[in-house]
């Protein structure tokens, strides 16, 4: 019998047990779980996530050669502590928390020597929390960030980046600061965001209107501030240098939109701004993404002429445009000019 | 016959056309099409979308009864003076426009005295323009703000509010100035707020690393970004002031958000600013929307004792995480003193 521990049955834990056992490739496989809401704990038993479910996590992980912690991040000390007394010699730790910096120093405080820790972070996910959304193909074709700690063993190694095969994932090394700073910009960035514009527009007298006219659009927007609080707020607290300078830069790049857009005359540079990021976007959602594509991309001039012509027809058009704009907007100086002699 | 014009037979265009079709309930209906675009012409005619395509814009609305305007703003009022001549006695004329208030001055402006114009944006799309991806349940259940001017003749709204209820919409009026102020913040802003997000990533140096660990968080938040230029552009130019209003007071609640998490001790206020919006956005997303549902909200206690209930307990377990964390936090800040101490 080879024993899996899952500490945290929720919907990644349970997604990674119904994954491990549909997969099949490791011989008698015994999957044993723990969660600190029992209900969860339950629902991943009769789920089939997991084939035992312990009341303590240090029950859960006896006799385990791979524990995986799927707790929010902020838990995870708590849990190494109480798991380090009941480890058995070799076995292999991982996690799946959204933060790495704080994550491998608590290992390195809490873990007793005789195990190897690896740091892990999946790249996927779903806003809404519990087993109850759990899925075996949830990680598929997802980037999963592997952090190895400088002393890590090998066979340690080779290990997790086997867990991340068997998820349908593709592991990515990188130490914990870079993947820190990395998912503050493309994760906790875009989370805290959507909070502060969506409390916005509910905080609004008008929200009763905005309500019934937001679509799609506004609903995606914002679809983060839907993030279970206690995940949202751990990966806050423990990635606030990173986050701060990422909010700190996206409110310039706001500030630097909204100066164009009330320049006299800055129209060509915004709708430049505009297109450009129209542009960008759509190769990258087509699969424009990594080293190798972008520095391709800059050897041969197609996507690059391409972005030129769209803008230089665009363009040629809005100037057309603007010009009826510009026109406007003299059309209205003058009449106001007009009202303030009338008065 | 009774002919129907639309004027612009993109996304939104040839989804008219499509479902006024589809529904049957005109008898001798002839839709009559035009796009700048040739090549969007024909395609609406070979999908259906309109029988009949025109190389020019005041061909299609001769004898017709209910004219359309599909283009993107900023070509409103050029199309306005093009098929002003053509226009029959009593035609009445709407258009889909995002802003309203440009607009309904244009057409005071530009069209004859012996038709009625009345303004219209229905509050659905995609960030994919052109007819081939038009759909006849594009609007289905969506709102269709309906903007009357002062002046407007009864049959005239009759006959918006039946095209309006044919799309499979609900009509909502407003006046322009309203209209502006409510798209600004749930439309206008969330689609500068993509750009600016997104234009920050993607010039990001990290931006390869970025972009392989960048999952669906990522893409949701800044889809906007993707929208068609053209259309992205014209909004901001003809909504400036709204959209720098909602710029602003969105810059503001960032840095209120940035302020907590760089706060000492602010740890429980950005808790519940998290928690709170994670649950009204719940709500929202669940169809709490508009004024009698909020008013009904606010007269049982039941959701509100039940966000308190959420809160409670969620704070309760952070209680006690945010003691492990503060514990973290002296712990670094007395590192950081000894290592002082030390060089």
């Amino acid at each position: 019998m080879r024993r899996v521990a899952i500490i945290g049955t929720g919907l990644i834990g349970a997604s990674i047990g119904l994954r491990l056992k549909a997969a099949g490739n490791i011989p008698d496989l015994e999957v044993a779980g723990f969660d600190q809401n029992p209900a969860a704990g339950r629902l991943a038993r009769s789920s089939g996530a997991v084939d035992v479910s312990y009341r303590d996590a240090a029950d859960a992980v006896r006799e385990a050669s791979l524990v995986i912690l799927c707790t929010p991040v902020l838990a995870l000390r708590k849990v190494m502590k109480e798991i380090a007394p009941a480890l058995e010699e070799n076995a292999i730790i991982t996690d799946t928390g959204s933060t790495k910096t704080d994550v491998m120093r608590w290992a390195e405080q809490e873990l007793p020597r005789k195990v190897s820790f690896i740091g892990g972070h999946p790249m996927a996910g779903k806003t809404q929390a519990g087993p109850g959304f759990s899925e075996a193909a949830l990680f598929e074709g997802a980037r999963w960030v592997i952090v190895p700690p400088a002393d890590v063993a090998e066979s340690a190694l080779e290990t997790v980046q086997g867990l991340v095969k068997t998820m349908g994932a593709t592991g990515m090394f990188m130490d914990a600061e870079e993947h820190d700073s990395y998912v503050a910009a493309i994760s906790h960035l875009p989370q805290l965001a959507a909070t502060a514009m969506f409390t916005l527009a509910h905080g609004s007298e008008a929200w009763p209107e905005l309500s019934l006219l937001a679509a799609g659009g506004f609903r995606d927007s914002t679809r983060l501030a839907g993030t279970e609080p206690n995940v949202a707020y751990d990966i806050a607290v423990t990635n606030r240098t990173q986050i701060i300078h990422w909010l700190e830069r996206y409110r310039e790049a706001l500030g630097e939109l909204q100066d164009q857009l009330a320049a006299e005359g800055g129209e060509e540079e915004l709708f430049r701004h505009i297109a450009q990021s129209s542009w960008d976007y759509t190769n990258f959602v087509n699969g424009e993404v990594g080293r190798t594509e972008i520095d391709e991309r800059g050897d041969g001039p197609k996507a690059f002429d391409l972005t030129q012509l769209l803008i230089g027809e665009a363009l040629a058009e809005k100037i057309r445009n603007l010009a009826d704009s510009s026109e406007k907007r003299l059309d209205k100086a003058e009449r106001e000019r007009r009202l303030r002699r009338d008065e």
